[in-house]
């Protein structure tokens, strides 16, 4: 393993291709270096200039009289492999390359020069930042060989003066916003350890930091901007390390649309992955989305601040001396799925004490201005904090000057030690940066923005609940074992598209067995004395991996009596023939009505980058209209499955509703448990599975599985599309 | 009509109550009026000193020896009405009441203090804000009467330098809040002519106020914020007056949620309405909502500054220098509702021209630092904007120091006043107060959260479609006429609840008749005997306006063959007598089983603010479960109605779907404006109408509506509940 300790705490460091020209980007490299007090030495090295800013520069990296761990190299794309290979042989430990023009670059050799650079660094094991990248800042060393301008000295230090709240390390692909993560976040007072950004992750990704920052220990939470993850098991290592050791990752994730997909191609020739797969780790995981650079500030500012004390639920009190901004912060939480709850007679009446008559204790808690301006902040807090009915409070404040603060300070340092549940204050007046810094060091973050500030609370609660649940492992066991054997022999015959009568066996194998009684047949004749056996009402379906959509091409037919099957044998047979008349079919299944029931559908579908997902949603036209869709990574545990089926919006459809029994959901969870194993087990071979309808029958009576379709790795290269279902 | 003339541009102002203690808010207001260059003179009014801030005071209004146009009152509540009275008396045209303790106060005679000031205003045509209110400001007068500190005279100026970009008026019933859009505004260079805070609003309301400065003609764009409205007449003329006068109304409603209604309730004793009611408004008069101070000064400058050169769609384009900016602002944009296409290949030859490898011209147009450094953002804009297929521009810029924009001043400018389509900039890094002064004055507005940015312009495409569809009359008849007297001669029986039975008269007096062939028995044989004569499979139900909620109740049976209603008859009896023994029976409706269609329920509700309102969703399921309804105020016209059906998430339902035929979507329209006129005949007498469901069924084959109840006055006051669906 490359040693990330030489790239982020390198004694002394090489800058290769140094400048002084401060309109060019090495100039500007060079000079962000220097102005920062790095107790390391800093050797440029140059062909062009004898000394760069008073230092002594050095033709090569060989001249340099000291080996550095770290060379920064910022020379054209084509010099960068030789370069590389010098260093590995010197002995250097560690190198950033800042120059573009590798993967992202179109139509030009960028990509193989990437792969010499994988090539060098595999070969030297050197820690390799980059290419693309625009560097790294590590606060503490006061190290940051970045040409970023948000790193450049100032009159501002790099970390805020006064007591340490806990530090923040953000990991990007992309350098400008990575940076703005620190341009945001240090103006509102919040510290960073380390900004690190990767470009094209030839050789280090950024969950390899990640891994480095957890195990150091010193990180309170991460913020991660991801184009796209190159290796799943590092991601879902990292994610589980990160979530036991009780450091939030928030993270944004470019390529959600289309457009974002274009644009991470080409930016870092990231291959952005199905966003849904994404979204289903960031559930399993506990990774919390933020959709904006302050957003995203104020959630980590507000978790580091109450990461001992978060919220045991999702019920808020909200404290005010402005009736306008506590009712509009009300509205604020509940879209946040928040709770504002009526205070308790005993809270109430502690409160109304205080009140004039125009005041109100209800939640929110008005004081008015008057009442605000006797007890203070903290003191009108204190008297809302200990009823048994919140989890949580918001103080609406003014930070508009630091002088009513400062008045403050005493009483809200007291309250900011002793609360046991976390307290937002949320200004509407835009906050002088003396009151910023003096909430701050008091252990307040500051969020000016009314949707953050809910949100913050909504998420720690949320995150605060997954963590619980995981202190048991996560990733179990699913208690689901299949026949591998008989599925593998299934699976052995190479088909490509498995249509229902051959996905049987193998579902059969794994457990998935409940589907109604069923005949294949080839003639009408056949048809008809199947129907007859089965003696109900049966459905008639062509069975032909060349059509998968067997509704719209007419080769289906539902609810036949007897007298009805030969003629739709026929009908279905020469709707087959139409659509596709090359079609291999396989024959016909007559198939018993099954009786009425929840309508599901079930799949597997194997991403990209994260591997085989299960999905499960409402079936007929809630899929298509509704999206009622949820994914998640498998193999996957009884208690996530029922969890997965609460998030569907129409979670409420499978309790008792209306006069109807609750449905089965004990059967639906064993064979989504089933399901996932089945897919997990053959991951290699098995691309989508697609149980479309489902019908889940009330409690007690299991569910049957009317449809299947399995393709394989063979299918999915020959098949035009995914069925609909599957296109989540 | 009171003089808000004289209320908002008084020649000199008497301020009753004043004190120079600067820890008071009357100290706090005289100050605050005190500081700025207003041209009138400003009269003390106090008892307890001679003079305050050097001005000679007067023992009462009486004495100052001109008379004011507007006295200001900062005094106890109980002093007030005899302190209006003598100002009226004087000839005082206008005045500000800053006190609280009025209806907004719990237990205390406040409503009934404040009922005086309403009947002393009406008495003088006093023109009078407030109670409770925080005062206002003239900005073009330097008049502000109020403590708010956000106005306090300070080093920067009330409107900033610069050419004028047009402002914004802010209305607000709440004080703080009022003032914080000018605190957060005037940060980001807006302009801004009025902050009126009306508080109570016991005389004037906000609406008042919006309809004097969309007379006065000087402001491009009003911020309001509401807790309730008092008078629907005025919303609704002044919602389409500013409409048609091309100034968007930028509004949050506090009251959103249960805690939103307490807050707004006691803080302004506004009655917060429903606030489905407030959204359908929103809806038909095009205002636009906002969730957060920051997102609607955003959203204020934006549409401010492009005015002139809206969207005429949803086509963005994204101009980039950060590949990782660009590419977040795509999914940004994606996630409000905007499409980021690919670009022509005539525009993407023009920009290639310019771009390294490694860049790239698709959109988003990622044109690298390096590229971004030549040509500039200007210049890469002005490659861009042409191409057929974008409607708008996003350029991602980094505005942490003025020096780079200083460089580019002249092109932008340039381009700012060339360009015919709208060019927003999003700073991922935070702009240096210089650099947001420079592109303010260049005419763009500078935006740092992306989601403000990209709703920014979903929100200009929507008021520039909107306001095209209204060039034509808003408020249209709808073209649907009933015969009012037969309707008149039902209602006038005073029945509390009509149960479908004995609404069906009323609906068709409207010419919504489309019921099935049904008939109304009083004994199971007649039962039997109807069934027969309609001679296919029947529903019976039972006819109760004590039981609305009939299936729950088990009083409907549905699907029955000629042999199964007698029995059937006995057993829903049964059922409804065990409900509900002493129900008033009307008999049982045997009716003949609609063809299938599609499930919709229709329906009107009456708002206790705006009056009837039209509701549709889809039935169901989809009622419970995914609240897809929709709300609008009647009387509703075609063209409105169709859109209504767009908006609704199940839309794609009513088109041909999956084999199915489209639904009848002119018969269900139909029906909208026949059952929106009948309700707006009659909105004294009908509170509530449920049509649920109404069956739509293929093309050209029209509605079937199943069931039907009605509420009048007299039942909405007995009955305990709203039926489900409509509880929207």
């Amino acid at each position: 393993m490359p040693d990330i300790h030489a790239l982020l705490w390198p004694r002394h460091v090489a800058l290769i291709g140094a400048s002084a020209d401060a309109e060019s980007l090495r100039g500007r490299l060079m000079r962000t270096m220097a102005g920062h007090p790095f107790q390391g030495r800093i050797y440029p090295v140059t062909r062009s200039h004898g000394e760069v800013l008073g230092r002594k520069a050095y033709a090569s990296i060989a001249e340099v009289p000291e080996l550095p761990d770290l060379a920064v190299l910022i020379i054209p794309a084509q010099f960068i492999p030789q370069e590389l290979e010098r260093c590995g042989r010197l002995g250097v430990r560690a190198a950033v390359v800042l120059s573009s023009g590798f993967a992202e670059a179109d139509g030009s050799d960028g990509t193989q020069l990437q792969a010499e650079i994988r090539a060098i660094a595999r070969r030297y094991d050197l820690a390799v930042l980059g290419p693309n990248a625009e560097g790294f800042a590590n606060t503490a060393a006061a190290l940051c060989p970045t040409f970023s301008p948000a790193m450049e000295a100032c009159e501002r230090p790099l970390l805020p003066t006064g007591p340490e709240r806990g530090q923040v390390t953000v990991l990007a692909q992309s350098g400008g916003i990575g940076f703005a993560f620190f341009d945001h976040g240090r103006a509102k007072e919040l510290a960073f350890r380390y900004i690190v950004t990767t470009g094209n992750e030839a050789c280090l990704e950024a969950m390899d930091i990640a891994d480095y920052v957890l195990e150091e220990g010193k990180t309170a939470a991460l913020i991660v901007l991801m184009e796209g993850v190159k290796n799943k098991d590092t991601f879902r290592r990292v994610a589980e390390k990160a979530l036991r050791a009780g450091v939030p990752i928030i993270t944004a994730k470019i390529g959600r649309s289309d457009a974002g997909v274009r644009a991470a191609a080409s930016h870092t020739a990231a291959l952005a992955g199905s966003y849904e797969a994404y979204r289903a780790m960031f559930e399993h995981y506990g990774l919390i989305e933020g959709h904006d650079i302050d957003e995203m500030v104020d959630l980590a500012g507000a978790i580091i601040a109450h990461r001992a004390r978060l919220p045991a639920g999702k019920r808020v009190a909200i404290c005010t001396a402005s009736g306008g901004g506590g009712g509009w912060m009300a509205d604020t939480c509940v879209a946040a799925g928040l709770e504002v709850p009526v205070l308790d007679q005993v809270s109430r009446a502690r409160i109304d004490a205080h009140l004039p008559s125009y005041g109100t204790s209800q939640n929110p808690v008005d004081a008015t201005a008057q009442a605000m301006h006797k007890i203070g902040y903290a003191g009108l807090a204190r008297l809302v904090i200990d009823s048994p009915l919140i989890d949580a409070l918001i103080v609406v404040i003014t930070a508009r000057s630091a002088k009513n603060l400062e008045r403050q300070r005493d009483d809200l340092a007291r309250l900011a030690a002793q609360a046991e549940k976390p307290i937002l204050l949320w200004s509407y007046t835009l906050p002088a940066p003396p009151a910023s810094k003096l909430l701050r060091d008091l252990g307040y973050p500051l969020i000016t923005d009314m949707r953050n500030c809910a949100r913050a609370l909504a998420v720690m609660a949320d995150w605060r609940a997954l963590r619980q649940r995981v202190l048991a492992p996560i990733d179990v066991g699913t208690g689901a074992t299949g026949d591998r054997a008989t599925a593998a022999a299934v699976l052995a015959k190479g088909e490509a598209v498995l249509c229902e009568w051959e996905a049987r066996p193998l579902l059969a194998a794994y457990g998935i067995a409940s589907t109604p009684p069923s005949v294949l047949v080839e003639s009408a004749a056949a048809a008809s004395a199947a129907a007859a056996a089965i003696g109900k009402a049966v459905a008639l379906k062509v069975q032909s991996p060349d059509i998968p959509h067997k509704t719209e091409a007419g080769a289906v037919r539902l609810n036949l009596g007897p007298h009805e099957v030969a003629a739709a044998y026929a009908s279905i047979m020469a709707a087959a023939k139409r659509q596709a008349p090359s079609a291999k079919i396989r024959g016909v299944l007559v198939q018993a009505m099954a009786p009425p029931g929840l309508e599901v559908i079930l799949g597997i579908k194997r991403d990209a980058t994260f591997g085989p997902l299960l999905l499960v949603g409402l079936g007929g036209v809630h899929v298509d209209v509704f999206k009622d869709l949820i994914v998640a990574p498998v193999p996957i545990a009884a208690a996530e499955a029922r969890s997965l089926l609460l998030r569907l919006k129409s979670a409420a459809l499978f309790q008792a509703f209306r006069g109807r029994p609750p449905a089965d959901v004990d059967a639906l969870v064993a064979a989504m448990l089933r399901l996932g194993q089945l897919a997990k087990d053959f991951e290699d071979v098995i691309a989508e599975i697609d149980l479309n309808p489902v019908l889940v029958h009330a409690e007690g009576q299991g569910i049957s599985v009317v449809d299947a379709l399995v393709v394989t790795d063979a299918g999915q290269r020959q098949r035009p599309g995914t069925p609909p279902c599957l296109q989540a």
